[in-house]
């Protein structure tokens, strides 16, 4: 499986807790960050948060390896699949000197009118720029 | 399906994000709280987090309902099932006052020494300890 | 010094960093803890953070004793003094147990409007519930 | 006041909060990475964070202008003077855009043995190493 979107984490010390790694709840920060940057890139402009009408509905994560503070890491993040009204981003926290993957998380979002509570169609933008840059990888399913 | 295991959560303004609720990190440090409080109050003693010889290995959330900081809620725990080298925890955010559930987790945990990083069977204490705990339960299935 | 206002605090584990015991940037989230508390308890209502009309200016901090995350230690709070703009909050992160004093702040807070941006006077509300609230302290002095 | 290194800030939504602007806890995470990169930076070698002999003793805080999640920020770090057991690092958060100054941070750092608990002088090489990298400042005293 290849990303063609890879983000390098700027870890902190406040992320490591009393085992001597990263603390679990860190990953999904840098998971938050990768999804965030994933859907400026792809839409070629910065989106405020609070704009994109999509929120993170649920999250299957695998803990791997144990992660230091002196690691060098990347968040990587690609389509999985999209429909109508939600699309799954496939996420992993990779070691950028031995390539080992620390952390996956699938993710799959959903769009939402942040005025109305409701559920929304992905917009027709979204999906097209998704759908464009993840072209080139075989594994992109209409839902 | 009932929880026996319910620990109230002190929320801190940090939680929130600039969407105004709890930020989706955060929700897994509460997790994390009910995870080690209910270990500790099965065994029946305080166990430090790095002596406790299980890590999370898996987690499948469900972000069902926004939290805000002025919300009351608790974690709620549950054993759902154990096998020799691994348990299924599952956890829920709910609101003490409305009773709406806002997250649910399912963990799954195995056994592991620090010392050598090899996995290891969860112990006969630990696995005794949650089977005595959650009797009344009808749910819990042999591994 | 004596406060009378205190606040157990619920630490997690993702409080603590590699060092083995709780990071300093979590000290500030128990110092906003308490701060929030006090202020509702002071005036004997709920106020959401968002509209307490106050914002944090100075804080003087130190650090004089590790906490570990199998501590039990609150957050302690009083008024030092107060002006027509700004008011002083004296803090310390205290042992339960040990009577130990872990970290101390002081904090200056301003008034302030989020409509405008702009600095206002502290609220004739908050001045007395406080003077009121420290009324058997000697060290409140008027700015 | 002019600083030598600067190091830009990957900031992360969940350092944001409900006020809608970054949480002041998540400013201390800011300072500590920009204290261990000048370490590391002036010294010339990485070195881990347990492994410094250093911690912080005392810091002051002035928050002068709320900083969002869309700006593009960096941490500043300079020697202001050093004694024989302590040194005092100034900081400060700074929009890389607009050059404003978001909150500084005034921080003594003192030696400190881990194995012993107890204080130690500041070792020749960092005294040397800081004293050289800021050389070109006129502001450093000696303590």
């Amino acid at each position: 499986m290849t990303f063609r979107h890879t983000l390098p984490i700027q870890l902190r010390f406040s992320d490591t807790d009393a085992l001597g790694h990263v603390n679990n709840s860190s990953y999904f920060t840098f998971f938050d960050l990768g999804k965030t940057r994933y859907i400026c890139d792809v839409l070629g402009r910065q989106v405020p948060a609070q704009d994109m009408g999509i929120v993170l509905r649920h999250a299957e994560t695998d803990f791997l390896h144990p992660l230091f503070y002196t690691d060098d890491a990347s968040v990587q993040t690609r389509l999985e699949c999209i429909g109508n009204h939600s699309f799954t981003l496939m996420q992993q926290i990779v070691n950028n000197r031995t390539g080992q993957v620390h952390c996956t998380c699938r993710n799959v979002m959903v769009g939402f009118d942040p005025a109305t509570g409701l559920s929304t169609p992905i917009s027709d933008e979204l999906r097209q720029a998704m759908t464009r840059y993840e072209a080139d990888s075989d594994d992109v399913q209409k839902g």
